[in-house]
């Protein structure tokens, strides 16, 4: 299984006024994260995008646990993999750990999508290309959507 | 069950290059929906924060469901409350409508924390106290924590 | 001088580990005190892009003078107004109060561009239409640019 | 005159729907390149609040020339130095590259402020120690304020 790990500097801007993370950033640093996991496989999002001609890889669904806070000027350092390919959509996991400890784990099901023909407005579902699959080491599994 | 609407207008910052709202944007809106609760309960964050002398209610697990995009210029509206009490943690439901028809549902579970007594850098969880339940027209689960 | 008037609720994520604004979120209240500003004229981001095919009003050049802080559950008010406009691009102004003290003044230049024909990537200056000027109440300067 | 370099990778979050940098997250880089100096001058932003028991080093005063954008994916560097020190504020510079060539200038006024001694909500203006002046390689200029 292809997994990438990013170290992530918080910084002072990040932080709320209790001095942690405010934790709509953490979703911000797992969106770059699951970028970077396509950037280390070869495929850096604004190549993806155009390669495949698709409009973004929307989230529809995503859920954080958090275990520990983290303070500006830590460093923390995020794992993320892909877990499950459908047909147009995919699992992403990533766990933060600071100091080698699990603070935070999320997961998230993502959309391949393309914009409609004759209406830029509207995106909608394509399947994944079974190379963007192979890159990140994966399969896809036998269940749909 | 005591609840609130918080309308919302999605704004060009909130939104990415493809044009639909970045989705911890989303988490922000709902974070402020769940202050909004609170204020709406005559009960405003920074009020709470010195009456009870908690250093906030962070985030311990969130889940978010995208079911539309939603794109700026967008008038949204979020309908908030607290789905359970339990003892120093409870959970919030946020709906956010366009247009009358649910494009995000969203589940928080938070925790009532101040300061350690020694060491202002550590936060530990406390008991909810019954005014504040009563305020927002709960009752406590017998669950624990 | 058509100006608009905002009301802007400052958010316990706007504000840093100091407790006051995270001063990078006033160029955002800023940035949408100006599209509050054309929609108060009638001309609403998303409609001004389709009506006059922009890709949109990017700032080239802002400064922002930070007199006093403000803290979450503060309210703001902006006062908004368009100050020059010149060939392709303009001046707005911006004016953060506080309980009726100025606490934040901001100026921004902006400049009104489309897509370049045949490179959609690249974004080009182009006269801003005298309809608009008329809307915000302005006239055009003699100086270039 | 010490300066610092940091690299900065344009994430998909940080551009808006015109498929650039949205202008309010040039100035988050920019704290943040300000807090990177300093740790290159080895004093940590962390560090430094606890070492002079101050509350930070707010802006009072930024403006940003915004020469060219850049998109998601692009990777700029931006090289910051202080410019001048007076007695309780000092002018950082920002110049962001990319690809070599100049795409946003930025300057900076900041002031050192501690919270005041019997009311924590208040902030309010001190001496920059000599000792952080002397480690960032500066001198005082003979200027007040």
């Amino acid at each position: 299984m292809f997994s990438n790990r990013k170290k992530i500097h918080i910084e002072w801007g990040d932080c709320d006024p209790a001095g942690i993370v405010y934790y709509p950033r953490y979703f911000a640093y797992f969106d770059n994260c699951t970028a970077a996991l396509f950037a280390a496989a070869n495929m850096p999002k604004h190549d993806l995008l155009k390669t495949h001609n698709i409009a973004g890889i929307p989230m529809v669904d995503t859920r954080a646990r958090f275990l520990a806070p983290s303070r500006f000027g830590d460093y923390v350092e995020v794992e993320s993999c892909v877990t499950t390919w459908r047909n147009s959509s995919f699992d992403v996991q990533h766990r933060l750990y600071r100091d080698g400890v699990l603070a935070v784990e999320c997961e998230e099901t993502r959309v391949w999508v393309a914009r409609a023909p004759g209406n830029p407005e509207k995106i909608e579902a394509r399947s994944v290309p079974d190379a963007v699959i192979l890159k990140l080491g994966g399969t896809r599994s036998k269940s749909n959507s």
